[in-house]
């Protein structure tokens, strides 16, 4: 009986993980998405976790992921679980007809990837991977310059860097203590933690054309359990155009996007997490030129600001309620290209991870 | 008779190449350095040169490289010639007992390399390639800051990215026309015009402790006389150290070196040329946290200005003319530290262009 408008997307969410924090809190800023589940393996946790962040007085909390999905209320779920157990609970969801908004990496391997995906495919539910960054308003103004021949030129190469230190975050033991040092559970270590946004940048600056050849940087680190820690990789495009992304867990915070044209540069030094959640920045510089004798250079640098009344996380809750909202109603279907631009960001991971394995030989994509 | 105080090194030059018009400006600002002699192989090209450029009335003006190393009163000599042209100028120079400071890249390869400094070394002169930069008290700032563990950390990784858009400044046409597109003068292209200095880059903040891997990057990109004109590498230490580097012809200017420590990044938009003479920045950021939730994050940005009275050109033929001097009163010897690190740089470069060759094989250092 009720109208598309009227209808509020119903999330449960599976784990108290602290980047569900940040969700709950944007969930709350959102009329369009209802907080109506949440399960931990844990109750005493759950039940503690939903205290602690406001989650409105109606909502289930569970001892377990499947109450949630066992849930009929529940439209959708968000999964911010360990990559290990990904497979696991998207099969489930999609078992039990729950869209999935699902924390990146999304897997280990490109089977993986594609078991989750066509699961949900199969039973015309949406997918979306926890990617922020492209929902901000800054990323769609800096597509719009990227592509503007005039302004940019011809897009040439681009280089991604995003660094941070665990030990400085998580202490000493952070490698034991916390998932992303662990095997089972974050298997693809910095790369897939870290080198994720750096692909995903690549992809989306380049309009997600796949290169064809991708080599790993050598210089690989790895910590006691074999879980990769720091590492880098060059990507080339049949036309010439190149990438290349570094990703670590033991420098100080380096969070950097250059994309490098013919007649301009793009920089952002803050590109996955604004450092400021209402208003991001960007530089774009453009027609450098040597002084008389090459004693100094000039260039037309531009700081562009753009606000945002709602923070990326929530701007990504609203795409994926809209979408799901229009499925629920019948006035839409799932959104291919979410599915699309995650499998593609986790098929170039997978191909670094195969080159960092064969001593940094290429791979060509067929 | 004159006192070491009093002696004034007096200083040729071998053509007129442009970059000779800064070191020319230089000099005169300098009282320990005369110029005394300029050749070229037009001795009208030449005259026009000293008129433009202001050279001292009693400097001697030839029509030939040769005439300049036969002049006795001459000291030593800047060659600004092209790569492809320095191992017969060298040799003559060192024949004729000159001190070379020697345009970079100095060689095309390492044997050419070798040729030279032992020539010079032989007869007990000077060698210094153009580098600048590692003149200006930026970089003795800089190194400070990168030195000081409880400031920096452990440094981990560096990027140095020199690109740099040759058609803006030179025309369509710049590959036929610029010595820098042409195999025989400068057969290392991109790769040794803008390369050199990011390899010399992470050498010095490095402490010129040579890599043991090599692995140039995929996507190099040649002009139609089969030279580079973008390409990129990766450099591995054995303590897990990594440096990447890009140098590209095809761009709008990136002349960014980023050194990545345990606690702190070193960021220098305009590592090589600072975009003002004066007055060159660079920035310290330390201690990066993210805020609750993740929501944002902070850090500490220092950004240090560095004041200097002379440029930084001056300061090298300055560092130049002090060896030189010494050498001439006795009271010094050459400086090995000069031809080493040049000979470390230029070693890089031929094993980056190595790789390139090997379909991007790593290359391990002996």
């Amino acid at each position: 009986m009720s109208s598309e408008t009227s209808v509020t997307v119903k999330l449960g969410i599976l784990g108290c993980a602290s980047i569900a924090e940040k969700i709950v809190r944007a969930v709350l800023l959102l009329p369009e998405i209802r907080l109506v589940a949440l399960g931990s393996r844990s109750l005493a946790k759950a039940q503690e976790f939903a205290k602690r962040n406001g989650l409105p007085a109606d909502a289930k909390v569970y001892g377990s992921y499947d109450e949630v999905l066992d849930d009929t209320s529940v439209d959708a779920v968000y999964i911010p679980l360990p990559t290990g157990l990904h497979v696991h609970w998207v099969l489930k969801a999609a078992e039990k007809k729950k869209h999935v908004l699902l924390e990146k990496p999304p897997a280990h391997t490109m089977e993986e990837m594609e078991l989750m995906t066509s699961a949900l495919e199969k039973q015309g539910l949406q997918f979306m991977d926890g990617t922020m960054f492209v929902h901000h308003p800054r990323s769609a103004e800096m597509h719009r310059i990227l592509h503007n021949p005039q302004l940019f030129g011809t897009i040439r190469e681009i280089s991604g860097i995003f660094n941070t230190n665990m030990e400085s975050t998580f202490g000493p033991t952070w490698s034991q203590s916390n998932v992303r040092g662990q095997a089972h559970l974050d298997g693809l270590g910095s790369l897939g933690d870290l080198g994720w946004y750096c692909v995903r940048g690549i992809l989306w600056a380049f309009d997600f054309e796949m290169p064809y050849k991708v080599i790993a940087h050598p210089g690989t680190r790895f910590n006691d359990a074999g879980v990769i820690i720091s590492c880098g990789a060059t990507l080339e495009w049949k036309d010439g155009r190149t990438a290349t992304f570094r990703a670590s867990f033991l420098t100080d915070m380096v969070m950097r996007l250059m994309v490098m044209g013919s007649r301009a540069v793009l920089d952002i030094g803050d590109f996955v997490i604004p450092v400021k959640e209402d208003v991001a920045t960007f530089q774009f510089n453009q027609g450098s030129a040597w002084v008389d004798r090459s004693t100094g250079w000039t260039r037309n640098t531009h700081v562009h600001e753009v606000k945002t009344e709602l923070p990326q996380e929530a701007l990504m809750l609203r795409e994926f309620a809209q979408l799901v909202k229009g499925i629920i109603t019948g006035t839409g279907k799932p959104n291919p290209i979410w599915p699309s631009v995650s499998k593609k960001t986790q098929a170039i991971l997978n191909i670094v991870k195969e080159s960092i394995e064969h001593d940094c030989s290429p791979i060509t994509l067929s």
